[in-house]
């Protein structure tokens, strides 16, 4: 299922022997000429696969993809560039299509050159596995110390969206970190997927943070077979960018419960932003704040922290606006500050989800971010490593 | 003798009852009239004692600081300001000030009103006990959750800086964060106490991290008694810019060794930035980030780590200018990246301290940071609070 949900695609997933153990090595490729569109990770340090995918993309629209997993190709320099390009050149030769059709993403340790001779060995098995039925094992090669692989299918009125991807585990000295590929047999012109991605990315993949961290592999790409053979109309569109942000979100909402070490995910809504900016950069203050992110470990309603957070979040060179005499703040419904005012309530937290509702008072923005608890699983599994 | 070093000055700690046990309530004040200055938290969310005290510098020299720990009286609305005025009050009736002459500094829980009837009832005995051996007593009662009471003095020639300090241990719901009170004997006109304040703050107080986290209580106040009578030469006021400098990155030391379960402090140091703002960002973002903290802690020279982190560091709602071809990284003097080139080498990461130094290799600017490891203590510490 997942990325061969869609009709059109085909997908495969071997083993290349760079990791130590299990299936490494994914390929996807549409059957016909399909459109397609990428969104990168914002890192100043790009790795290697993000500079060649990145030239190829504005050239050519991509019909296939190659992930590895096991070694980032980041921080490897002009050899890592050369590995990537070679790369892309041995699986469109198998797959009769043009270098710059292919992408390539890489995830695992930064700073250890890729096997390339490992990965131009196993290329011809990767192209004989692939099928409509190989959705499955694309996704499973895709991983790195993620403990479960993360699909997700929205079916439109007659179309599909699929998707698989991969974060954010990093038991090695960096995994760079989080990749998506989704698929859809919606009909899109070329230059259309970017416009279509861009806002499902931001409303998914861009609202999630486990550590705060961002990597320099970061990648979610979009293929479109246009076999569905279905009528464009505007109702038709704005069903297609619905699945295709219900798919995106629901990946992220998996990488987020895949976190590393956490125990619960919380749900951090702010509301009454002057700005939608001001709104998000507050949000992600929040659940990216360390001592917010200790409390919901120990279950506890800490809401000092949160207000202590927003009134620091990074805005235009200081802090975005917040009055702490309109400021309403509730726990799983239960208000804890109305207005400004202690309502000396002690809610509840408990399970594997919490929701924290923040209402600025201040305007009509809002925004919202998923998070995980700060746990000494994560401790261990980024410190630990070695042993 | 911590605040008390320098002539013209008496302190005094004494235990109120705010805490459950032990000093908690300092009183700090000039014997002849004295100049001033504070530098004080960036957050949003101002304390009230905050507001208060800034609102006495508008409008007069300081004379004489209030001290409490246990809580911060931040988030308390109008009624925390009222009981921040009042405490002024009584200190200043006490000490024949003005209130104006009175600031105001508190410390610990967010979200607890302030217990005004101790305070009170503690003030006059505060009071009598003032004098120029009481800065141990005082460097006490503004601890928190410390493991130890932070001071720091510099002889200048025939002039003396001295300073107490506390932070960062946040036990209690949040312990808002750091203070420092420091004083010097040193003649300053009013005016000029800020501008010498504000470069030895950011050199100091503001180059230190244990969690990113920014609270509504941070406070340094400067207060100069001119006693030292002393004639002002340029070589002089460069040895007391100097003398304050040293004392305020040596309490900022003492706080990051001091971090919540600190079990390593790494100095970030990054040169070659393309300019000030954006070589401060990214040793910032190395200094926090979670992944670069657990590694310190797992004693791991895991330098992928510090090269995401640099290359996303945030700078002008944009990334601070990385270029991976450029970069140079040594782990205590062992070269690990050279201008992009990864040099296959495993420094050493072990005891107590780690120098991690970043040359980004596109201009003169450079900018360092201290910081912490993030341990399993960090989270238990902030996570099992109740227990």
């Amino acid at each position: 299922m997942s990325i061969t949900a869609a009709t059109g695609f085909e997908a495969s997933g071997v083993s290349a022997g760079i990791r130590r153990e299990g299936k490494d090595l994914a390929l996807v490729r549409a059957t016909s000429p399909a459109t397609g569109a990428a969104v990168w990770t914002q890192n100043r340090v790009l790795a290697a696969p993000v500079v060649v995918s990145q030239a190829h993309l504005e050239v050519a629209q991509p019909q296939a993809v190659v992930v590895n997993s096991g070694v980032a190709n980041a921080a490897t320099g002009v050899r890592g560039e050369l590995d990537a390009i070679a790369t892309a050149a041995e699986a469109a030769r198998l797959l009769s299509l043009d270098v710059e059709e292919v992408l390539v993403l890489s995830t695992g340790v930064i700073g250890a050159p890729l096997p390339l001779d490992r990965i131009r060995a196993a290329l011809p098995e990767a192209a004989d596995a692939l099928s409509p039925a190989g959705g499955a094992d694309a996704a499973e090669a895709i991983l790195t110390t993620d403990t479960r692989s993360k699909q997700a299918v929205r079916e439109g009125a007659g179309f599909t969206v699929g998707g698989m991807a991969k974060g954010s585990g990093m038991i090695h000295p960096n995994l760079a970190t989080m990749l998506a590929v989704v698929t859809t047999d919606y009909p899109l012109e070329p230059g259309e997927a970017i416009e279509l991605l861009r806002p499902a990315v931001d409303g998914s993949f861009n609202s999630i943070t486990v550590d705060g961290d961002c990597s320099t592999n970061d990648a979610v790409v979009l293929l479109a077979s246009g076999s569905a053979h279905v009528d464009r109309t505007s109702d038709r569109d704005a069903a297609f960018a619905q699945a295709l942000a219900e798919v995106c979100s629901d990946l992220a909402g998996q990488i987020v419960a895949d976190g590393e070490g956490a125990t619960i995910v919380a749900e951090i809504t702010v509301t009454g932003g002057a700005s939608s900016a001001e709104a998000r950069a507050i949000a992600q203050r929040i659940a990216t704040s360390p001592l917010v992110k200790t409390a919901l470990f120990g279950r506890d309603a800490n809401w000092g922290r949160v207000l202590m957070a927003a009134g620091s979040a990074p805005h235009n060179g200081g802090y975005a606006h917040v009055d702490a005499t309109r400021v309403s703040l509730t726990y799983n419904g239960t208000p804890v500050l109305v207005a400004g005012v202690p309502q000396n309530t002690e809610p509840p937290v408990d399970g594997a989800r919490c929701s924290i509702e923040l209402d600025l008072g201040l305007g009509d923005a809002s925004a919202s971010y998923l998070t995980t608890d700060l746990s000494y699983d994560y401790v261990r599994i980024n410190a630990d490593y070695r042993s």
